[in-house]
């Protein structure tokens, strides 16, 4: 079938389809601020309705409204996931233009949710909008799910899904994260690590005390630290009593999607500013590492005195927090309690390990409907296959979304920014060329979607799906 | 000589003096935030002036005023240390009353500064004045040195020390830190531990990173992790390579002195919310410790996100801050040295180890004339022996104004506040009986200085003096 009017169409209204992304990109929908989170969700609630997605709108809690939007009908049932809410801006003066101007400049739109991601969200009722012009009818039944927490782990989520799964049940999936790397090929995830969020304590005395006390008060820095350091080894291995027997090996298949894989070791090394790679790794066996190996990393340690000035206290308490990002066939629960039990072992009882949120992992086979359908039309509209991650080294509520199926709804991953967008940082962009292959390319993608003959096996996300209280994910 | 009329003196004028207190707490020279301090040190040197103190104020580059003073004469020259500046207030919350209302509330004066120390200073200038009100002339020729930069680690100190070191020349030194204990015992230290005070600090990324990129991107804060672990065991004895090789054992007259020390162990439990000691120590094992041991401190670490929130990141740098106590034969520089020795040794090359500050040991016998001078007054006016520190387990730049004179003038510090005086905290204060009982303790020193028959032999403080080039201890 043909898209020529399909892509017409989207190109006639090229100028509209980014208007309204200014329209949004100018709201700040900080959702770590509060700040316009509600004037934002109507807005997008509206444009949801405007290309005639029937919608549901859920505040759960104190949450921000999860917009909940059916359009089309067919044999198959499809999730794409959205969200309207986006980072802190940061430092105001590390930007050139304001980060709620949406200025755009040189073809390219600036403003801190862009990329992460408005971009995506409008880019898909962009899509819908021109299939329905173009088309007609669209060729199977969608289900959106737009939240305003994920820059908050989504705790509304967590709960929409326990409490709301008969909404959720599909037979695949679309999330929004996806760019095109550094040589312009764009980049599909069939899955996602899972994470678990934890928070180290020690106590020690009341408050800081005069460092003179470091003879015979016990100090919870050290402590942490020694416990820590019981956890990687010095080149930065998991050393957790029996974590490494819980790594499933990496399947043949996977192993060969790994071999379309590579890192821009060089360009990353630049942007990174660093001399090597943990370990020396390099080739195969980063790309291996990257994407199937598990991490504990420290994201952050806090105690004592750490201002300027030239103060030596003895540390009242000690904190740290670690995400474990996980690999098949690790769960949150099973890697804390490893930890908890290896910690106890060797004494660190004082340690307290609370935990902040956590995500299972989602992951789904290259054969699935949805993954064949973003391959398929990748390579259509960009003109080179697209880079496939079995699993994105990321995490999110993906496996809580499509686990709401019985068995999980396979995943396919995919978005409208570039490896220049800086999504988190300031000056955050994307390119309008791309806003508009991406309008095309998720057209393409909706079409296969309702193809009646499919070559494809009903491939289901692997993975656990957690239990349903609320957990936040990170 | 009897020293009736002297007291009598101080009773008379003791709201005189509590009024002058007033007046100087309630200017806030707080040195780390530079409020006051000008007119507070020219509010000392018009109060030194008055009871017939000849004064210069030297200003070292951007410094606070060092007010240098001499009065009386005679055979023997002594040094009395004091300073003007004040510690930050911290909350204004958690204060009763305004810390700079110098409110007198049952007969204790509240301010910050009032016991760290104005009220010593005040104490000893009111001896001067009872003293030679009631005695005549000074039996003694005394220099005071009077600081504003106790919070800042003293930068300008050191190099007067350096400029100026003729002015610093002594038989002994009288400091200004000292207590009534929780059995209001007075306290007097003969000297106090050395000091340097360092940052580790490692560098990864150009800055905080997605936390997916822990799988290869080296992780600051796990190297800082595992290098620090290596200079600790987890019982908490330093274990840097060659480190106890140069520690001294004590001596058989310390270990006589420290018989007669005690610490309240239960009352400092209750004191700091702890419920032991390092190593279960106890008793005198516990005292020895204290007073003896050697401590590497971790005063902070800092490194990635620590705030609120599920923010995972993989940090961009990693910086801790330690101090060491030092206790003999340990010097600032053996002790970086070594330990930059023992980083190297293990690989952890990329640990930036950066000197903050330091202060040599300061150690002196209990022969000494001022040692004498201070334990028989201490007897006479408080009516019990004082508890009698051969080192203090804290530190300051008495190394550098001892250490002008050459072999090092010995030192006896004592104090005017109390166990409950708060000193760094809020609600800070003195009781104006101790203030005055200091007055007339005080007075007693002096005298005892002057008497041209001493039985004492004239003690030497041991400890290395640092090189003279500007360096700051904590």
């Amino acid at each position: 079938m043909s898209f020529t009017r399909f892509d017409r169409y989207v190109d006639r209204h090229a100028r509209t389809f980014a208007e309204r992304l200014q329209i949004l990109c100018r709201m700040p929908s900080v959702a770590a601020r509060g700040t316009g989170m509600r004037a934002t969700a109507e807005a997008v609630e509206q444009m949801m309705q405007r290309v005639g997605i029937g919608t549901r709108s859920f505040r759960i809690g104190n949450g921000y409204p999860i917009i909940y939007g059916e359009c089309g009908s067919g044999p198959h049932t499809y999730l794409i996931y959205g969200h309207y809410d986006v980072q802190p801006v940061g430092h105001l003066t590390d930007w050139s233009v304001g980060p709620f101007a949406a200025s755009i400049l040189d073809g390219k739109l600036y403003a801190r949710g862009a990329a992460n991601s408005k971009g995506d969200l409008l880019a898909r009722l962009a899509a819908v909008e021109s299939y329905q012009k173009t088309f007609g009818k669209l060729p199977a039944s969608f289900r959106f799910i737009v939240e305003g927490e994920d820059g908050l782990a989504s705790p509304s989520l967590y709960r929409f899904s326990s409490e709301h799964a008969e909404l959720l049940q599909a037979e695949g999936c679309l999330w929004d994260e996806g760019y095109r790397d550094t040589k312009e090929r764009p980049v599909i995830s069939l899955g996602f690590k899972g994470i678990t969020f934890l928070e180290l304590r020690v106590h020690g005395a009341r408050s800081d005390l005069h460092s003179k006390w470091g003879t015979i008060v016990p100090n919870p820095a050290w402590r942490l630290v020694q416990a820590l350091s019981t956890i990687t080894s010095p080149k930065g291995v998991i050393t957790i009593d029996g974590f490494s027997s819980h790594l499933a090996p990496v399947t043949p298949d996977d192993l060969a999607a790994l071999k379309a894989i590579e890192l821009d070791e060089e360009g990353l090394k630049r942007e990174f500013r660093i001399a090597g790679w943990v370990r020396s790794m390099k080739g195969a066996e980063l790309v291996k590492e990257h994407i199937f190996g598990p991490t504990c990393t420290i994201c952050g340690i806090q105690t004592g005195h750490t201002e300027a000035g030239p103060k030596t206290v003895l540390p009242g308490s000690a904190m740290a927090r670690l995400d474990f990002r996980l690999v098949p066939d690790l769960t949150p629960d099973l890697v804390v309690k490893l930890l908890r039990d290896h910690l106890h072992v060797r004494g660190f009882k004082d340690i307290e390990v609370i935990e902040l949120g956590s995500a299972p992992l989602a992951k789904s086979p290259a054969t699935s409907r949805v993954a064949r359908a973003a391959i398929e039309s990748a390579l259509e509209v960009y003109g080179v296959p697209p880079i496939v991650y079995p699993m994105d080294p990321s995490s999110g509520p993906v496996g809580v979304v499509c686990g709401a199926s019985v068995p999980s709804a396979p995943v396919a991953s995919f978005g409208t920014s570039y490896a220049g967008s800086n999504p988190h940082g300031p000056d955050e962009h994307i390119r309008l060329d791309d806003f508009l292959q991406s309008i095309k390319f998720i057209g393409r993608v909706i079409h296969q979607l309702g193809e009646a003959k499919t070559k494809s096996t009903s491939g289901r996300t692997s993975g656990v799906h957690e239990k349903s209280a609320l957990r936040s994910g990170g």
